[in-house]
């Protein structure tokens, strides 16, 4: 029994899942004529109160097009120092939209809109201008932690003030909302685009759909055509989508309870120094520093679990659909045993 | 019945085909643990000569990226005048990669080497830079006609005499190969890179594979990830892939024949003013000046025959793995009554 | 004695323009403080009847901007063939603002509204975004030759229409007006920018401007900082526009005047197979196919004249300010002795 | 008279200057024959002891050519917080050649060798790639401040163990150089590429020169052509160039001198919370959080001293050329009479 932390992106799909893939009605989506597709797309927008959804092949794609959306070649993104879209899409923000990122470090990631204020460059052409803020929740990095809606709320004006653009990277936006008790409208009622993954908690294998008003999202299924990302008989990866829409949201909350309870069990360590707070499904912690990170990766490595290092002697683990009960309580014990 | 002679995208997988989907093992492809998308690599790769293979979502990305590959920004690219590439990528070559085209018009789409010569820019800093020659076989704008290996063979000399990339959209080479009875490693031996399409006349949901060997292929992966090509559990498509490599290669020769069938009996009619030569499955056809183009698509639409208006006058039928051969008896039928 | 043709752009500021420089009154332009530039700008953007202007080092970069203010990455271009900014200009349309063009090749160059409008792409997501017309007047490599007005004013209305930007590249505007006998603010009431070249014809030594409403201007400052277009103390230069505004136009029908006594002067000549029409300042003829194009080359270097060849066994001269009356009954002497 | 200590760029040619850029030697440089362009380009190169220079119309152009000619879009430059790349030209870095900054924040702007290495992305394919560190020096925004050469030389092993570029934005080298007595060829040898300007310590109007071996430089006036930073006549500029070489680099000791003696004056002064310390020519100093920047600054104002303001309480001064001795001697006095 092989133990697989490194991501919720590992999980594969369902007996269940995979038979609604099967029997699912398509269609050449690149002629708009894939059911499966356009049932999705609709009830996601209708689910985050927004006119239009796009179906992606990837989080980074439905991100990148957000991105381009929003701005102008030389504008510039206020987002965390951690953010995705910075960090993990291979400088794509750069490539694709050519634009900069003003990267934020307060507050662990959550900033204030007092900050965003403060971020926002000059109105003088020799600066860039500052077109868009972007969020992550949760935020990966930052240990799965979740925006408090109410700040969320606060920077949106500071947009509207400003004119830029909103947009969620919502790569687990479904953790946030279970954890944080919040819906999809609420959501949407703040953003002007939403990204949000089928795969990672959800158990999909492929997928991310793009949330916004008609106008911001006009030009979306072109920016999609141009990066490639338009595909034919898509409807077998939407049916994923719609299953686990059904089926795979209230359940994150195992996955939280489980992260909560490997924490909780983390923390009785010695070799550990700390623990992020932990409210979905990440735990992120840091070794001692006489601790040897690759000694401990290996040690947990030959005991089949598998999770990710960060650097820095930090460590991350995430729960998810396919870490299930049995493996759960194999690892606490194993955590329980860990002598270095 | 209704009889969509559009484009073979609109074929949707057998039911053998569905199987080899659901039985797919499947993996993270982010962490390249995909072993059904590895598999699909490996023997593509193989198949045409060339060290690596890359899955992509459609061969507009496997496109888009082989030309990221081979040039930089304010380079030139030389191709036909109908080049997919050109026209019907919403511009993606200059968005992508900041490069122009230098459309040629010769010989109905199948230049020659000289062509080709005399269209690169001269040496001098006030030029686009010439860095790559891409061919499309089949040509689909062109009536899916074949190029001439022969041919070929002396433009990748004059690549190779002027240091260009030579690149192959292979959208439809399938029918190419088997059209002219010749084989992968010809075409792996003369270019460059090559898109291919697992989509159309394989009949694959989604997917196209861009193949090169390894120094070319190196950036490859980090332009999809750019692009958000980057799928987690793709095997289920990469297996609809290697189901068609084995089920649905050679068959292309009976839509290749009822394709013929089609033309023939269109050269019958009166209203037709020009039928292209029909080496594949794309059949293009012009009508006479008098005849009114969507008085005559609606007529055939009345019959629930859908074919595609290229402007002009000129419309386009293509017949693939779901133009069945009642499909293809009642048609000709239809043909042969079709009085305006 | 040498006597230059190559082109009108290898004039020296004469005694007066050089004077007029050293006595200019300058500042930091960056800061907006260079009182000579400011009055260039307005002077220039009064007489196209155009609510602003702003200065640039090259003709080229007043293009690439314009094409920038006009267009989003992926959109596409309509202009001839032979335009400047498709051929010249080191393929900086597509690196700087992410375009393509569509090239028309229709009456000498002067393409006509219906041409525009057919150039047009479809409403559709894959296709590339038609947003800007470009012409080119007088058209350098269409022999110097002039736009109708009347054809202009229509393609405007075709502009219009479709929503498209509508830009001149007036790199000769001011032969193109002389020969004409049309003022600028015709051309500002049509075109949405324009450039005009202070350099060629007008003989000073850097800088072009870029003229327009305010709206299209608003980010012509920041493009051109992008670009680093941005001088300090540019007045010295800016000082010679202003010179020549007053001192070098009208002069101009002297150049015109001996480009025609050159062309019919070689018209006479056997060894010529054709001319193309002379209308302002630049003559081209195409050598018979049996005369070596080199060896005329050097028979005319030999007499101390500078010529450009264009390939395919044509040249080009260009008169211009510094091609004096001297030089002009010297050259007629040595075509009238040309034997090869 | 008034006291304009914004900038170093606001100073005018002197006689001197003036009248050397008159009798300059011009010509088309466009066809690289203006030899007065050549020359000083030769000049500069020899200077640093590298193979090419190339003229530019602002440092900006110069700097951002840099940064095309080192990287490929997508890519990251690893630079200070204050880097003038990121922070003051518009956002080009990312318009122009699609690439993100790494911002370093130690040590006041003198990052050190670890920290570069510490920045350098870690070589897998969703990671931007690392390609360029850049530094400037003087540092603008860290006052004026120099680097230390022998940790400049620690900083390019990392780059060659790396494979990295780098470039020095020297757009106040020239005040390094005599702050350190430290000669051209010792930064010749240690960057890729270095970029000098000609305006500001030195006083011409107009230009900035890029410094480098062939290879790098090779595709350099390609890169300034697609700017559009190729001018005509443009040896008038070039002229001041090679005058103020000859006659304004030893004098910017006066500069440096001038600038602590404000910087000790204002030490006494009891709203000053702090002033950064003084290496050259820049003087930046921080007011007591009670003290209103604004009325302070048109306290200044009144007495006809200009100078900037950097935010965060904060203001800069600059001395130069036209900062003369009289001035000094009046604004010493200003200083010590200020009350607020």
């Amino acid at each position: 029994m092989i133990i697989d932390l490194r991501s919720d992106t590992v999980t594969k799909p369902s007996k269940g899942m995979l038979e609604a893939m099967m029997q699912a009605k398509v269609g050449d989506d690149v002629f708009r004529e894939d059911e499966t597709v356009n049932l999705l797309e609709r009830r996601l927008a209708d689910m985050f109160g927004k006119e239009q959804a796009l179906f992606f092949p990837s989080g980074t794609m439905a991100n990148q097009t957000a991105i381009k959306l929003h701005t102008n070649p030389g504008d510039q993104v206020i987002c965390d120092k951690y953010a995705h879209i910075y960090n993990y899409e291979s400088g794509g923000a750069s490539f694709n939209s050519g634009v900069s990122c003003k990267l934020l470090d307060e507050n662990n990631g959550m900033f204030s809109a007092v900050d965003v204020e403060k971020a926002i460059n000059p109105d003088a052409y020799y600066y860039s201008k500052t077109s868009l803020v972007e969020i992550e929740n949760t935020a990966n990095r930052r240990g799965g932690s979740c925006w408090d809606l109410s700040e969320i709320k606060k920077i949106k004006k500071v947009c509207d003030k400003h004119k830029l653009g909103f947009h969620l990277d919502g790569a687990r936006v479904w953790n946030a909302l279970v954890a944080k008790n919040e819906t999809p409208k609420q959501y949407g009622n703040v953003f002007h685009t939403i990204s949000v993954c089928l795969s990672k908690g959800l158990g999909c294998p492929v997928g991310s759909v793009l949330i916004g008003d008609a106008k911001i999202m006009e030009n979306a299924i072109r920016i999609r055509k141009i990066f490639g990302g338009n595909m034919r008989q898509a409807g077998y990866l939407a049916a994923a989508g719609l299953y686990a829409l059904d089926n795979n949201v209230e359940r994150l909350k195992e996955d939280h309870k489980k992260a909560k309870e490997i924490g909780a069990e983390l923390s009785k360590l010695s070799i550990i120094k700390a623990i992020e707070p932990i409210e979905t499904n990440i735990v992120i912690f840091e070794l001692n520093e006489d601790v040897d990170e690759k000694a401990f990766f290996q040690k947990l490595a030959n005991k089949n679990v598998m999770v990710i290092s960060m650097g820095g002697n930090k460590l991350r683990m995430v729960t998810h659909m396919d870490y299930t009960d049995a493996m759960h309580e194999k690892f606490i014990q194993t955590v329980k045993n860990l002598i270095i």
